[in-house]
């Protein structure tokens, strides 16, 4: 580590005071080239950590952590945080198991304020700490740094409303780094902003777009993804008479590559002593990914999509691009599209995500990017539906999670015909847990009148979709994993909401999803295989499955969620109801958050591999 | 119905079009006074439908539902608007069992176009509709009539977000009846406001307000009601800038007790051909209940206690105060707060239906009301405990159902210490199926780590909510159902987690909280009674208890929770992995929504009142 000779001497937040001007300079490079050396290695978000190094910098040059609270939204941004408080040794292990999260976490450093893995959560937390801090008696400050696109999410207005206009030490960084809209900010924000950006600005526009045409491999599509963003909301904010009306200071555009400019006007809002919003104008690329097979998969990044990319996986590159789940719903939406003219895409800033681009691309009209902003994404789509309009709303399952109440509520009690499309269900991997998509059977299995497809392959999905869309009434969802099919995988009647693969019926094996892939897999290298029963549609559990099993002697469920809640518990309760005597063996994932890990490895660990599946069985017949 | 000579001759919005202007001012009275006779013996929300008497009557001049969708937010204003549409005649069955609902249905009537039980979804519904309509080439209007209450709600801002700058035909009717903030949206809305109240405006206020005077019982504490809100959102909203700039055109105010106007500006913005936002300026009462036992219930009326006030129930008010669950709760956060400068209480908009208004007293510094903003709730409340701060929320169960992901992410996921008051558990009866509190313990239960108490009686809900606080840690939950304890009823072990009482070991009867206390009360009536366990402690599970219980023959579980999820499922499949070999009943409420009716009619319904439990058990021993 000798040509880190600046940042190597940075163990705390304490030693960068003692850096002069030229130090700092150095300093702010050299980072730059830890980020860009570690993250090509562990993969992980590059781009938007490149852009904060020096807002970084200056906050902990300004406060002091951990008795002074960072908030980070989202927190992927955070990396150069990481780096100054303590953990630059570990960096290597970055989103890998039993390593560094991606994420601020305070179980990680006294430095992590804040939990930040969703997005928009940060004023709020922050309230919460500085009302702390008030009513404690002290002077610390609580600061949440927040990205744009999280603003589009409405927790930020809910914060706002009760921050404003109270008394507690409380700064909203606002990094604002969409050039596209960066334009439309001065033009408003010259009437009442008492601070400029510096000419320097562009000159460090200039810089960063030289320094990026200089990467390799990464920066052409950094460049391509500032994109233009049309939301309204992010347009508005900036316009800083809001945030004066709402009763908070406001300070900027700041040069978010100037640090002598930050700390001056950190140290404003320090001393004020109140609520007040800083912009922080940065100059954002896109988190560090090796090329996806699809190119367009550079195209239009968003805030969501950027907490959950692809890190590069070693041999994925070879050859055939391989497909994804998200990709085969993203052509099957175009197919239904052009012959439907009443299907519309949903998406909550994940169009690239969720294999929606080419949809939104070709059918722009009935596409609808509503932000980061889940809630009203499900509402808006009994909207359409009520109107005699087929909406689709695809999330990932960890994001389902905020529109619980929305589907409940506004869809399925009057049984409005919406359909969910549920990506990355099930172990997402790297992310770790505030990523991982294992919560959404118990939730929409609550839901009174929900219809679950849980596919085990490609095909699968193309007819789960077509039977969502146009044999179901009120809410319908399809919800599949994060990747790939399982290779080689038989698609087993995909038309039917079960299939049976007769066998031993000393014991029944039934799994749905890709575990049933990988059950499949099992049984045929095991000799006199066990019956099989492979669930498409995973719920409602059908009357005539249910009584033929309730006859059997032995089942064992192998399934990719928590247990409570689980299909295992619903099945074998209702085989309870119809008499079944009898053993009934579990094997799901356990009821606790499950941390940062390849997904292979989870279902490993977890019993639900092919070879772990063929363990268990073996045991149970032994 | 004679002395309704107007009224009488309206049978669709259609037949509005043909009055001239006296019959319009002589139906806009016979409209309260049937609103007054009719709630008052039903029960229901009658001011805040006073209120909109003449807005409604305006809109349906106007547009031409259902051509034109109404949807309204919270939808407890729209009795004057079912009165119009052809319901009149079945008002005496409002909120009853089989009845009209107190909120718009769209299986009652083509004219609901949207369900409104939950707040701040309108114009997400709304803008639905209109892209819809957009999509179809029509030009048919989506109005959203948005209460000020719900515009501090997150989904509100997502939806503005959405609508501003496309080119659908939506109106949002902003529903501005909050007296005190109305001076200064004044002060604001003369900058680029084309329409001015009219001077007609102030006189409508007194009008109103000697028509108050008058009402018997209700019109006093109505005028209390209309007590200052600190809302700076509200604030904030009204300045029309923020429209404008969010995209929408601006109208307003407009006095809403003018219909000449109101139609006038309702023309323009129905021309106008895309969307517009007029702020109509009503005054508003509170909703008409009969006095409840505590008269503090009827200061500071707010939007989502609106939404579940109490009807007038025969024999309650004779003599002493019923204490509800709340109440004890509120007692009791007072009593900890009195020793404990650590104890944070806060509530979405909730404080007198949580029963916080005391705390809101004596300890205003710890106190917080964030608006309809359950997601900010829950994560503010988190900031505040990870400084050390011991923060309760208090919420309805229904509407605790929008912020699970932040308890799973905010507050779980690093084990943070929240305590959660959950309020209206079970049945709440005559608010019905948006209301109905049955969906959090499967919510709770499939969250990793969280502990959960449901006490049978008030000295249960004291003893469990000081375990909840401090000897608990991570997320704790209390919850407990709407109203009284049972009456009698023996206040069981609630030091323990679980009480068994001895009995007949052939059968062994599960339950907890209220039903806890109808399985005790019926055991109490059968000869040679069977073991009983009562939980308290209902989540995670004891392991000793479990051991204990796998040994049984048989069991039987009452609970007050929908099936998939519940405690019934969770516990049966924990016994099965423990050996298990006898026989489970689980009694519960369906997998399906509960429309509105008495409380005790649906215990009854289903299986679990006293008499229904001892019915069972008699059936399972016979």
């Amino acid at each position: 580590m000798e040509h880190y000779p600046i940042l190597n001497q940075i163990h705390s937040p304490s030693d960068l005071k003692k850096l002069d001007n030229w130090e700092i300079g150095r300093l702010c490079y050299e980072i730059r080239q830890f980020l860009i050396e570690h993250v090509s290695k562990t993969g992980g978000h590059l781009a938007s950590n490149l852009g904060t190094v020096e807002l970084t910098v200056a906050l902990h040059r300004v406060f002091d952590s951990p008795k002074d609270s960072i908030v980070w939204d989202v927190g992927h941004q955070s990396y150069t945080h990481k780096i100054l408080t303590g953990r630059k040794e570990r960096f290597d292990t970055l989103r890998q198991r039993d390593g560094l999260s991606g994420f601020p976490k305070p179980h990680e450093s006294e430095h992590d304020a804040f939990v930040a893995g969703h997005a928009s959560i940060s004023i709020s937390a922050a309230y919460g700490i500085a009302c702390a801090n008030w009513l404690s008696g002290n002077d610390h400050t609580a600061i949440a740094v927040v990205g744009d696109g999280a603003f589009t999410g409405g927790m930020i207005y809910e914060a706002i409303n009760n921050v404003g206009r109270s008394n507690v030490r409380l700064i909203v960084i606002l990094n604002h780094n969409d050039m596209s809209i960066s334009r439309n900010v001065g033009a408003f924000a010259r009437y009442l902003s008492t601070i400029r950006a510096k000419p320097g600005y562009l000159h460090m526009k200039q810089r960063v777009e030289s320094f990026l045409d200089h990467l390799p491999v990464i920066g052409a599509p950094l460049k391509r993804a500032l994109r233009h963003s049309k939301s309204v909301l992010k347009y508005i904010l900036f316009h800083n008479t809001f945030f004066e009306e709402m009763g908070m200071e406001y300070f900027g555009p700041v040069d978010g590559h100037n640090i002598a400019q930050m700390e001056q006007v950190m140290e404003r809002a320090k001393n004020l002593g109140r609520p007040s919003v800083i912009q922080v104008e940065t100059i954002k690329g896109k988190g560090y990914s090796p090329a996806e097979e699809s190119p367009s998969a550079y195209h239009g990044v968003s805030a969501h999509m950027m907490d959950t990319e692809e890190t590069p996986a070693a041999g994925e590159k070879n050859g055939i691009a391989p497909l994804s789940f998200s990709d085969v719903f993203g052509e099957e939406m175009c197919r239904f599209a052009a012959k439907n003219q009443k299907l519309c895409a949903i998406t909550a800033a994940m169009a690239v995500g969720t294999g929606l681009e080419p949809f939104s691309e070709q059918y722009h009209d009935r596409f609808f990017d509503v932000g980061i902003a889940e809630e009203h994404a499900v509402t808006f789509a009994a909207g359409l539906a009520v109107k005699g309009y087929l909406p689709v709303f695809a999330v990932y399952s960890t994001f389902f999670q905020r529109c619980y109440d929305q589907l409940l509520h506004d869809a399925a009690l009057e049984k409005t015909h919406v359909v969910l499309a549920i990506d990355r269900a099930g172990i997402v991997g790297d992310d770790g847990d505030t990523h991982q998509g294992v919560f959404d059977v118990p939730l929409l299995t609550s839901i009174p009148g929900v219809q679950i497809y849980s596919p085990a392959s490609f095909e699968g999905l193309r007819e789960d979709l077509r039977r969502a869309l146009y044999e179901d009434t009120g809410v319908a969802v399809v919800r599949y994993p994060r990747g790939k099919e399982m290779p080689g995988y038989f698609a087993f009647g995909q038309k039917e909401d079960h299939v049976w693969f007769d066998g031993d019926r000393s014991l029944t094996a039934i799994s749905y999803g890709r575990t049933a892939a990988a059950l499949y897999q099992a049984a045929g290298k095991i000799e006199n295989p066990p019956e099989l029963l492979l669930l498409n549609r995973i719920w409602p559990l059908d009357e005539e499955m249910l009584r033929v099993l309730a006859e059997r002697k032995q089942i064992v469920i192998f399934e990719e969620s928590v247990r409570s809640g689980s299909i295992s518990e619903h099945l074998f309760c209702a085989l309870n109801e119809r008499g079944f005597k009898g053993k009934c063996t579990m094997v799901t994932l356990p009821d606790r958050f499950i941390s940062q890990c390849s997904v292979d490895w989870a279902l490993d660990q977890y019993g639900l591999s092919a070879e772990k599946i063929e363990e268990k069985i073996n045991a149970l017949r032994g």
